[in-house]
């Protein structure tokens, strides 16, 4: 972190900010659209394993600095690679590897992720808004999967946009690559909520504010519940479902929230 | 039954009534909001045992009397056993497997269920909604998992929820426990249609009366083969759906159907 | 082919057209409804065959000739089988194969397909339309899987329906049996785009040609790819769809596409 602050040193690419409860992630590449370079890819990493560790964090917010959420991969960085001894695959193969990494992070982050999308997401850049838990867009935001535009299918964020949004819309962002406006995008689930351009970190903000102030244990055991359940049978769901109600309505955050509800006053939750 | 009429018995949690081959199944704690209190769901379990081994019964409508169709689990009832020795495990426990149990039941119910919601259904009360085949809500209906603000993520209500909804608009129902009006529902897909208000009971009857009248066994192989070949690969899932279809053209009620149709008359279905 | 063309010989259910790298397969028996008897399911079979080792195709049209896009299982040649030895097990079960078969064969094929639905598209006719990779149709189009009517279940349409829209909306069509026009069939899930009455043949053709304009090694890797992630566990399909990324990473169409990006110009793709 100091290391960033010597006079050599390139700023970050990811910034972390926050208030609160609340940890900011903020992709600050926007000469670059914000692509998902090793770099990026290594900053957020790394940003996400502190806030995994950090029991004071209890929401994120990923947002973005200049016109685009994020492009994707940095294909400049990958046509680079086409030079070395293997023509790029054992860098393809990493770049895809710590990529996937970073997806599933986010998926497995014991807190929410709010996505706070201006502009354009596209291929690893719309899969990073499919990935997050929740989604918010400016009104110009616009979404695409357009791969197919350079003779390189998005496979990887086919995997994240297929669980969020039915199957024939997902194939046709995948199949046509065309920009998605921001209300075409929570027609289909990719998004929740759409405000004026230029509000959807407020309208973020306000989504992990909200969560935040909810009890922590609650909501991580619910988070992880919910991916853990999904896929599947109906019975081992329910069993691995029920489990997780008991130990929560074991813990002290659940007592004092019935408590509080019977009795009609306001909870005061645990600080983790 | 007859105990129920007795003078110190209080009246039935779940009243039972129906016409024709509908069975109505009617919550009837408005009191207390048609909580899912043991009491109910043992009620529940009770009931729709009777319709599955009753071939009478063609299709089932799930009602409420009073302002809420259900708002979830017991929350004094479960209070109340914090005082158990073990401080409530064992009561929490069994609560959650008799509540998943009934979901199940529903699910697994051969015949046809639909929910016919006026009013709030929140948390487990969703849930159930959520469990149906069809669900139907007067325009001012509203539908939460509020979990989240009394420390209590509904993690079991996720397990309907996500086979419902799609993950994202699920997600924020889960995360934020807002209220979601009944347009909203149906746009997600909780329900299937939105009829002005106090007219769902209506509207659920025509949808039960109108699977009624087909062929039982026709509907029952379909429920079931419906369920079974969710989630199951493709080829798994044509060739168990694939065996049911043969079975179910072997059955009397497909010759007369089909050769109704091809006679353009109508089909007279065997009485099961 | 030439046998066809014999003076004796029926002329062939499904005619087989194009424009340049667009295969056209129609379904043309208008006064059967394009009804899938077996000899209409062999002749798609073997048109899907011949397109899957036609490495010249690059996305397919399934569009029909006449009102109906296809009304499903041809019934009288079903109930002619009622006179066989077995009551037509046989039969039945080797048209639900046949059937099954060719519904996994357009889901595997290498190359896209797009259904052009005008007119109704019922039972194993709506099924043929959940599985194509995209459909479109004209706005007086009509969805519908009304086996109930006939007490034959629509059991195994409802393997495709049910992977193509969610679960209360599929139902409410399997269980109620009615027409869901053109513009809710959209909103479900069910088709992508919704034309003028007498357009969707066009705009299926824009669509098919658009993507048969893409590197066709691309969009195969991507229909195979997104086909075998579905369903499984979150790092399973990142393992699956990395691999492919780097295999597409490292084939010709990926550089030139790329180069083609980077460099503002045209890509020239190879022709396979």
């Amino acid at each position: 972190m100091s290391a960033a602050l010597q006079a050599n040193e390139p700023p970050p690419p990811v910034l972390r900010g926050g208030e609160g409860a609340v940890a900011v992630l903020t992709l600050d590449r926007p000469a670059s659209r914000n692509s998902l370079s090793r770099a990026m890819l290594a900053a957020l990493s790394n940003e996400l394993a502190a806030i995994a560790a950090d029991d004071g964090v209890r929401a994120v917010v990923l947002a973005a600095n200049g016109p685009a959420f994020s492009a994707g991969h940095d294909l400049k960085e990958l046509t680079a690679h086409r030079a070395d001894p293997d023509g790029g695959e054992a860098f393809f193969r990493e770049c895809m590897a710590a990529c996937a990494a970073v997806m599933q992070a986010v998926a497995g982050l014991p807190q929410p992720v709010v996505a706070a999308v201006e502009g354009i997401a596209t291929a690893a850049g719309c899969q990073l808004v499919a990935t997050c838990d929740l989604a918010v867009a400016g009104d110009t935001a616009k979404f695409a999967t357009p791969g197919v535009d350079i003779g390189l299918f998005c496979s990887t964020p086919a995997v994240a946009l297929s669980r969020a949004v039915a199957r024939k819309p997902a194939m046709e962002m995948l199949l046509l690559g065309e920009m998605v406006p921001a209300e075409e995008a929570r027609r289909i689930g990719l998004v929740n909520r759409v405000v004026p351009a230029g509000q959807a970190f407020a309208a973020a903000m306000d989504l992990a504010q909200r969560i935040a102030s909810r009890s922590a244990v609650a909501v991580r055991m619910g988070k992880r519940a919910f991916n853990r359940q999904l896929g599947l049978p109906l019975p081992d769901a329910y069993e691995a479902a029920g489990a997780v109600m008991v130990e929560n309505l074991l813990a002290e955050d659940a007592a004092e929230g019935i408590g509080a509800f019977i009795g009609k006053r306001q909870p005061v939750w645990r600080h983790r």
